[in-house]
């Protein structure tokens, strides 16, 4: 099998790599925690970090790289303008920027913008992950849980609208950095699905309750710590339930619905709970088989250029 | 006029003295930010900042003193457990504790915890203010804005209910300590009034949609600054709008109704304004005035005791 590109998830965080032929297989992979936040003060900055790996799988130097994520943000490698929604992987490939002053060709994929919906947003690898998912044809509604969950419609390989909420970010600053830091253990080891579950019914069917209830944990724990077993649970339940109540007011009705959900580990499990929970059906999709698959498209149209 | 007593209102950052006549007359007066928090690391401790106040108005050595507020918190001075709703200030007197192995006669009053609500709940210092109020024979809703933001039944001074909001905690986690962070400027002169009376209807009427309408707030200065003028704004009247659909959710519908506004400076006219925006009346009251009539009432039913 002839080695055809080099494609990279280059996230905030996070640095993967995988050299793949022309149909996708893997022929080399390598991950590692040089994201954008760290790679600029890695030596040789994003270019080190990127030939160190690509030497590391004995890639040619002629190898061309297609990158998606944070390292087209304005902070990261080269700048990447967003494009507008709808867009699809041609429209990745049409807004992608070749790195300049290097010697070998890398391409960066643009963000997705979005200005005609009630809400302004932005993504940034997201949607290449989005659109190397096999929704079919029909509109699809896709969530990717993280600290700013992506809530994504799409249909027949075109990203048609999202709409992003911040609860793993608001989780980290009301555990650290409100009263709420009293109940929450950073080391607490079980988690109480009781308490989850009950606190996402709770935040999805009084929203707007939410800033109430979240000083009822630590009223709870002072007057009846029994009464509430895991503060980090009910918390994490919570906010879990009001972004479903957001996307519910969003995009429509959920319960009943199928809604595709891209995520791992104790986030899928969390997310997956959730939806049992309030009747919304869950169909689990690999997160990086996808990113892999929305880069290959994008390489194949940049490639193909003369 | 004789003095009859000391009437401290001790919070967890500010601490105020007044002594006062059996009328009310306020007779000499201390303020500083010896509160819970530092007083514990004066000279003397507690003690030691209460006799140095006392000292510098000239109170006799016999003069009883009669606290309220985090002062008689677990980390406080002497542990006070609070008493429960219904709870008027005889409530409060029969629940003062003394507080023991000194020469002078202390007495903190306890804070007020409801059990029997949807939510648990307590507040410390904000049931001597509120029941200080001259709200009258009928159900009052009293809203006492801050980092905790209480709303407080009351109704021929016995406080029946209440709900605290964690608004300003949760405006400095978010502002500090999310990705917003990025968009708000701590040094922000000018507050933009009509991004503010916006962000309060769209709070107020979508609380669902609150982390979504957060990250907007992020996107929009990214895709068209112009368009967000003031974060800081917009994010301060998301999160009262959100608070007051949350009351509304507790406590019934608010357009047309007269509330009472417990508060000063800049939060009072943030408050009146979003109360405008929204058509709920605002009666606006002198907490100072109420915590004092509040404490002297409890004080009368304490030293008349054999």
């Amino acid at each position: 099998m002839r080695v055809f590109a080099a494609l990279a998830d280059w996230g905030t965080t996070s640095f993967r790599l995988w050299l793949v032929d022309r149909g996708g297989a893997i022929l080399g992979e390598r991950r590692s925690g040089e994201g954008m936040t760290t790679a600029a003060g890695e030596p040789g900055g994003f270019a080190g970090v990127l030939e160190r790996h690509l030497a590391a799988l004995g890639a040619p130097a002629d190898l061309p790289v297609v990158a998606c994520g944070m390292v087209g943000a304005r902070q990261g490698w080269a700048e990447t303008p967003y494009v507008e929604t709808p867009a699809d992987t041609a429209t990745l490939a049409a807004g992608a920027v070749a790195v300049p002053g290097i010697a070998r060709r890398v391409f960066i994929l643009p963000g997705v913008c979005q200005r005609q919906a009630r809400f302004f947003d932005v993504m940034r690898g997201e949607e290449t992950q989005i659109l190397g998912l096999d929704t079919g044809r029909a509109r699809a509604l896709v969530c990717m849980p993280g600290t700013h969950s992506k809530w994504v419609v799409v249909a027949d390989g075109q990203l048609t609208g999202f709409a992003t909420f911040i609860t793993g970010d608001l989780f980290a600053a009301i555990a650290g950095h409100t009263i709420l830091k009293h109940s929450i253990a950073a080391d607490q080891l079980d988690f109480d699905k009781d308490a989850f579950v009950s606190a996402v019914r709770a935040g999805f069917e009084r929203p707007a309750e939410i800033t109430n209830r979240l000083f009822a944990v630590r009223a709870t724990g002072l007057l009846d710590p029994a009464a509430e077993p895991d503060p980090a649970a009910t918390l994490s339940g919570l906010l879990i339930g009001l972004e479903l109540a957001g996307v519910e007011s969003r995009f429509g009705h959920l319960e009943g619905r199928a809604v595709g959900l891209v995520a791992a580990g104790k986030l899928a499990a969390r997310y997956a709970l959730a939806f049992r929970t309030l009747a919304i059906g869950a169909i689990e999709a690999d997160g990086e088989a996808a990113v892999r698959r929305g880069l290959l498209a994008a390489a194949s149209t940049i490639l193909k250029r003369p």
